[in-house]
C-alpha cells in the first residue's frame, strides 16, 4: 500500500507568514498566512476577563497529576453555526478571529484547562499535594470554512497546519515549567467536541503524563536489552509482518498496532528517528501532509457518516529523555460499527483494561480497502 | 455525616442458599436465594454454542495487555424490555434465567471478553507477544425487577449481592492463571450499557491491570518510606481534613478523593486493613450494604434523571502483594452537569491526563447535601 511517488516532490519553498495580534481580553492570536493578507483588523468585542482557577493535584495511589479546572463548566457548548466563535468576523458579527477570512489561526483558549495566569495556589500537606495549573491551552483553526474538516484540506493547507504545530511546539517549549507539548484533535460530537468548526488544540503540560513516562521507561528498557530504539524496532517489525500496514509514504508509515486498544486505530510513525515535530525536514513535513490526509480519508470512508476520532501527537518531552522518544501520531475512533460506539466502561475506565472487538488485522484490511 | 447507628445491628444470620444449574449451551448459572425456592426449572432454549476467540496481546510501549475479543461484535444490543435476557423466564418466553423468579443470579456471560474455553492461541515473535484470553466474565443480576436499580434494593438484597461477590471472588481465585478479580457495575446507557436490566459483572483477568500494578507500587513505596499502609494513611488524612467526607458508616468511609478524576467520584474504603471482599466480617458486610445504598442514592439525587455511573471494586490480586492492597470501591459518573457529559477526549484518552471541571470539595458538599 505504497503511496504513488509524487510527480514532483516540491517541498514548500516559502513558509507561511506569521502575524501576532492581541485580542480584547489580552489573549494572543497568531495568523499563519499562505499568501499576503491584511491583518490590521482589531478585536472589537467588549470581552470580560475570564478568571482561571486551574490547579493540578497529585494522586498518591496512581502517582500522577489530575487537572482541576472548575472555571470551565460555563464554557461554550455546541453553539448554532451562526454563532460559531471560530468563524471569521463577518457581517457585523464578531468572533474570536477579528479578520474576515483566514488560512490557519492559533490562539489562547478562552476557557483553558491550564494557564500561566491561573489564580489557584499550590499547597503541600502530607498526602495532599497541589500546584498551580500552569501551562498553556491553544486552539488551532484549520480553515475558515465552518463545514470542512481536516480530511478535506488541501495538502498545502495541511502543511500550514503542520507549520503551526512546529512553531507552537518550539515556542511553548520555552514557557517556564512546561514539560510536554501535545497537539491533538478531537473530531465529532460523539467524542465530546463542543464546537463543530474544524479545529485542533495544543496543550502544554507542566508534568510528564503517565503514558509518556511509561513510553520512556519501555524505550529505556528496550535500549538496555536490545541496544536500539524501541519505536524503530517496532516499525521494522510491522513492516516485516506487513499485515497491519495501512500506508507507506516516503518518510512516514501508518499501521494498526498489534495490540490496538480501539476498534480502528492507526499509529503514524516518522521513519527517521526524530524526537518531535520541529526536528522534521521540509520533505518529511510535505510527506506527513500527504500521508496524514490519506489516512484521515480512509477513516472517513469506514462508515456512512464521518468518523469521530482523536488524533494525538506523541512527542519527546521538552527537557528529559529526548533521545529515547520517537515522534509518532496516534489516531483512533470510538466507533466500533455502524451506529455503535465503543464505550470506556468498567474494564477500561474502572481498572484500565481495554477490550477491543475488532482484530487489528481486520481493521488494517478494511483501512487498506482490501 | 455519620449514618445514625443501627437500631439493632443484626448481622444476617442465615446466608443465601446457593444452587448451581447448567444452561442449554453448557454455561453455569448460580441462584443465590434468600428464602427456599424451587430451582428445578431447566433451560428449554435451543441455544447454539458461541465460539470464543479471545486473545490478550502485549503492548510493548505501554507495557500492558489488551484483550482482543472479535467474537463480541454480534452481542445483544439494547433489546426492547419484552425481550430482556436478564428477566426471569415467564409466559412461555425463555431467557438466560430458567426460573420464573429469582433474588440474585450469577452466570457466565454468553459473549465473554475472557474465557477458559477460548479457541485463540498465543504466540511470541519478537515484539509481538500474545496469549489465549483465558479468564472469566460473569453477569450478576441484582433483582428480577427489570425497572429497578441497585440503589432501590433493600439492605437485605444488597447483602445477598455482596455475598455473591464474596462467593465469586473465592471461586474465581481458584481458576488457573487468574490474577485479579474485578466486580463492577456499569449503569446507564450513557456509559454504554447494552442491557437495561439491573446487573453488574465480574471479570477475572489473567494478568494484573496497570492501575493495580501502580497502586501496589505506590503502596510499597509508601510502606518503605512511612512504615504503614498507604490507604489507611489516606483514609486518616481524609477523615482529619473532613471536607471531602461524604458518609461515615460503622465500618466504611465514603469520600471524594483529593485528586478526583471524574466530576462526581466517591471512594468507599473499608476502615479495617483488609485485602478483599471475602475477608470482610458479617458486620462489615452489613454496614457495606447500608453505606453503599446510601451513597448510590446520593448519586441518584444529583440530577433530575438517574445518574449514569461505573462502580469498580479494587481488591488485592489473587496471588501477589496481598498485604499491600486495601479493599476499596471507586464509584464515579461521567455526568458533569444536567444534560452534559464528561468525555474522555484528547487529553484523557490521547495522553492520559484527566481534567476535572468540578472541584472535589464542591462535589463532596453536593453529595452531602450541604
Amino acid at each position: 500500500m505504497h503511496l504513488p511517488a509524487l510527480a514532483k516532490q516540491e517541498d514548500r519553498a516559502v513558509p507561511a507568514t506569521k502575524t501576532i495580534i492581541t485580542l480584547a481580553d489580552g489573549r494572543s492570536l497568531i495568523y499563519f498566512d499562505e499568501k499576503p493578507a491584511d491583518r490590521t483588523a482589531t478585536d472589537l468585542r467588549d470581552l470580560p476577563d475570564t478568571a482561571t482557577h486551574s490547579q493540578i493535584r497529585w494522586d498518591p495511589v496512581q502517582d500522577d497529576w489530575v487537572v482541576i479546572a472548575s472555571h470551565r463548566q460555563a464554557r461554550t457548548f455546541l453553539p448554532p453555526a451562526d454563532e460559531c466563535p471560530l468563524c471569521p468576523s463577518r457581517d457585523g458579527r464578531h468572533t474570536e478571529i477579528p479578520a474576515s477570512d483566514y488560512d490557519v489561526v492559533v490562539f489562547d483558549n478562552r476557557f483553558p484547562s491550564l494557564s500561566v495566569d491561573t489564580a489557584a495556589a499550590g499547597s503541600s500537606d502530607g498526602l495532599f499535594l497541589s500546584r498551580p495549573g500552569n501551562g498553556k491551552c491553544e486552539v488551532v483553526c484549520f480553515t475558515s470554512d465552518h463545514d470542512s474538516s481536516f480530511a478535506k484540506l488541501s495538502p498545502e493547507r495541511a502543511e500550514t497546519v503542520i507549520e503551526a504545530w512546529v512553531d507552537r511546539t518550539r515556542e511553548l517549549s520555552t514557557v517556564d515549567g512546561v514539560e510536554q507539548i501535545f497537539p491533538f484533535e478531537n473530531r465529532g460530537q460523539e467524542i465530546g467536541v463542543t464546537l463543530a468548526h474544524p479545529h485542533g488544540q495544543i496543550y502544554a503540560y507542566p508534568f510528564l503524563p503517565p503514558p509518556v513516562r511509561q513510553m520512556l521507561a519501555s524505550a529505556r528498557r528496550h535500549r538496555e536489552s536490545h541496544g536500539g530504539c524501541l519505536f524503530c524496532d517496532l516499525l521494522h517489525s510491522e513492516q516485516k509482518a506487513g499485515e497491519r500496514i495501512v500506508v507507506e509514504g516516503e518518510h512516514w508509515t501508518a499501521f494498526v498496532p498489534y495490540a490496538a486498544r480501539w476498534p480502528y486505530e492507526i499509529h503514524l510513525y516518522a521513519r527517521r528517528h526524530v524526537p518531535d515535530l520541529p526536528s522534521l525536514t521540509a520533505a518529511e513535513r510535505a510527506d506527513l501532509a500527504r500521508v496524514y490526509l490519506d489516512v484521515l480519508r480512509r477513516f472517513d470512508s469506514l462508515f456512512s457518516t464521518p468518523t469521530p476520532y482523536i488524533a494525538a501527537w506523541m512527542q519527546a518531552p521538552v527537557r528529559v529523555d529526548r533521545d529515547l522518544a520517537h515522534l509518532h501520531l496516534k489516531l483512533f475512533t470510538i466507533r466500533r460499527a455502524e451506529g455503535k460506539l465503543k464505550y470506556l466502561a468498567g474494564s477500561e475506565s474502572g481498572i484500565g483494561v481495554f477490550i477491543n472487538d475488532v482484530t487489528p488485522e481486520q481493521a488494517a484490511a478494511r483501512l487498506r480497502g482490501d
